[in-house]
């Protein structure tokens, strides 16, 4: 078995949203700084109960040199947070993938990868 | 000995800046979500380098009724990422006070905190 | 207010146990390797269920020099895992005290500090 | 493009070792515990540098009714801990398998899982 094989991503999406959606966000602000977004259920808000609810965020990316980074991990409290974690890259065309994972107590850890 | 004296504050701010600034954003976007900043060296920015780093960000609140409740943390990755953390939190007005820690590898723990 | 003073200790610990025991141990197992082992609830074990348990436990150190050292986080699952955390420290006695922080989600953040 | 893509594992080991080896240890001490080891570096320790070091450590379960767990993930701070994170699981036996995910801060992401 490989840890891929127990990731889910959106051939297997239900009713409840879970697969983390990644958004570029370029030159932001006055910094001009660049972002890359990471929301889990943008359309169909997951539970966010004590019972149910997404734990943490993790971001990744693949450089255009094919090293793997990531840029860290953003944990949420039930019910007091929702699941947005913004991370301020620098810089996002030095990279050519991004992967975000997410971690729902009841059903698992959900994956989703995009092109640059 | 007690953790609160190994914190360091605005008294003790030098020219690096490490206290972590924290601004409430109320009803922000299509959604009218709250949101809570934390930014390290805002106006001067702070080293972001392999020796010299912020690790990491964490956000506390006090409930009005004064409980105490743990946002969530959020890890950066020297040189890729800029130590700026966005919670949404549900919702401000529930809290009476904030509390930010952050760690630089080299200069320890800091903290702030504001009112509401 | 400071971060300080959201902090509980040893001196309003009641009969749910919170305070996290901090051991020291020395030269352990064939690599000599020290170990300062974080457990909350050692004599009595709390809660751990989805609705109250211990979320995590973070170890922290001040050289003899004067430095703090973030030495890491551990994070447990309610239920699934238990609130110990044992982190392979080089070596304890450039240290000269010890603190830990854990969170229980209902009744906030406690603390505990040993000296070497 | 998906996660498991950019995982790396056994197959491509070389002579820095950074496969994460998973130990079930029984029964342990007084209370009878379980624990899941995840060691870097057991037989050939990895490089522990500022510059070149594992950041932390990950354990997953997939349980007997084929759910995902995540006991858990800990963090390490280079030259003051070594990449050793011992997470008390309850119980072992209610798994089929673990999967452990480890990330160094030069040559990325890397999985090992065992079957029970």
């Amino acid at each position: 078995m490989e840890f891929g094989d127990i990731l889910k991503g959106k051939d297997v999406e239900g009713k409840e949203k879970h697969v983390p959606e990644i958004e570029l966000i370029r030159g932001h602000g006055q910094s001009k700084a660049d972002f890359v977004r990471v929301v889990v259920g943008k359309e169909v808000p997951h539970p966010n109960t004590v019972e149910h609810h997404i734990e943490w965020v993790e971001l990744y990316g693949v450089t255009k040199e094919g090293k793997t980074v990531n840029f860290g991990k953003m944990t949420f409290e039930p019910v007091h947070t929702d699941p947005v974690a913004t991370f301020h890259v620098n810089n996002i065309d030095d990279f050519k993938s991004f992967c975000a994972l997410e971690y729902c107590n009841v059903h698992g850890v959900w994956q989703n990868c995009i092109e640059v």
